[in-house]
């Protein structure tokens, strides 16, 4: 058994809104060391069998859009 | 500096049907070995200055709803 996980992000040079939201929101909660925020999704994917490098093709395939995210396999 | 990275996922009990779709995409791709997926969001925060001790009430005041989610401050 296999177990992955995929973090799919924003590229650097993309807004990301959601991220921004919620450094307003912590900063309003008093949190003024907040500098930065940025957000992204996670997939923990288990495989039966195979291997890791599978999960590069669920990235390209499926899970990201080449366009604005950029995907990594996590160890 | 210091930065965080906190995935919030939901608990187990908890129906999560953008996993189930996920799920049900891979198989239709053709990954066949694919039995489990659940998704999550990921928080990348930077902080000028504090510790990680922050990370665990940025969970409690803001990130995670504790009836369904389930919150993790990675190393």
């Amino acid at each position: 058994m296999v177990e992955l996980r995929i973090t799919v992000t924003f590229k650097k040079t993309v807004e990301d809104s959601e991220g921004s939201s919620v450094l307003k929101a912590l900063r309003l909660l008093g949190y003024e060391n907040v500098t930065d925020v940025r957000t992204g999704k996670v997939y923990f994917i288990t495989l039966s069998k195979g291997n890791r490098k599978t999960a590069k093709e669920f990235c390209e395939k499926l899970l990201a859009n080449p366009v604005i995210n950029e995907c990594a396999v996590d160890e």
